[in-house]
């Protein structure tokens, strides 16, 4: 419904969340999974909101039209359980959850996924909407060491 | 937990959700309601995203840190009913979902609420983001009509 995957693309983000790492998503960024469901640090970076999570499905739906409404249910039970564990290990002050659908929604990978960034005074966060890079696994990893650390704290 | 509603303030989403009108928010804003959320009109648009929809839980929690996970979970279950319907009375290129928390990640009611932007080619949401205004019931109707009509052929 309405989807815009090239039809000979292989979905980068269903390889991740199969157990293995692509060019962008390594097994070292994920801070909690289970079985429908894997949250990690995005490989791209808005330039004041540091290792923002991105929280994806495990099974293929491109967008909010098409995910199966107790899936939608699940990741955002999920997108709450990772926004309560980046204010409380980030010691940010506030976050913003963003979803996109299709390219003029801004969407830029074909399979459905949450953002959950970190706010924090004078970010100009819209302001700076396109100011963003793509980081190394190094530069993403004490972020996910983070946040492991305080779900392990919570088991 | 990490609340910023001030202590004498009547919330004025819930008095909408109880079935009154505010200053804000007219009955005739509402597109769909179940005993535990309502979707409506924004009283307030962004520049080049008219119409755009709020749903909200019925009962009040402040923000996505502290709404319980099966109300939360219902919440977005509508959000994607109403992603589609924005997007098929609409004829929208694409759909944004945002939702605030804390004044600092841009909240300004203090009752937990979901954003659905219906989204156009070169709307320069992005850029425009500061960029709204509040609109009239009257200007709100037409939308609001749309979509009622749209559930009312599902039904």
């Amino acid at each position: 419904m309405y989807n815009h995957q090239p039809k000979d693309e292989s979905c980068p983000l269903c390889i991740f969340a199969q157990g293995n790492e692509t060019e962008w998503n390594k097994r070292s960024d994920i801070v909690f999974e289970d079985e429908k469901i894997v949250a990690f640090i995005s490989p791209r970076w808005w330039i004041n909101n540091p290792g923002h999570v991105i929280i994806i499905p495990k099974k293929h739906h491109e967008n909010i039209y098409s995910i199966p409404d107790e899936l939608i249910a699940h990741v955002h039970i999920n997108t709450k359980k990772a926004a309560i564990a980046v204010k409380e290990t980030y010691y940010c002050d506030g976050i913003t959850i963003i979803q996109h659908n299709e390219p003029t929604g801004d969407q830029d990978v074909w399979h459905y996924h949450v953002h959950i960034f970190p706010r924090y005074a004078n970010d100009n966060f819209y302001q700076n909407f396109y100011n963003r890079k793509f980081v190394s696994a190094e530069e993403r990893k004490p972020y996910a060491d983070k946040l492991k650390a305080y779900f392990d704290s919570k088991k």
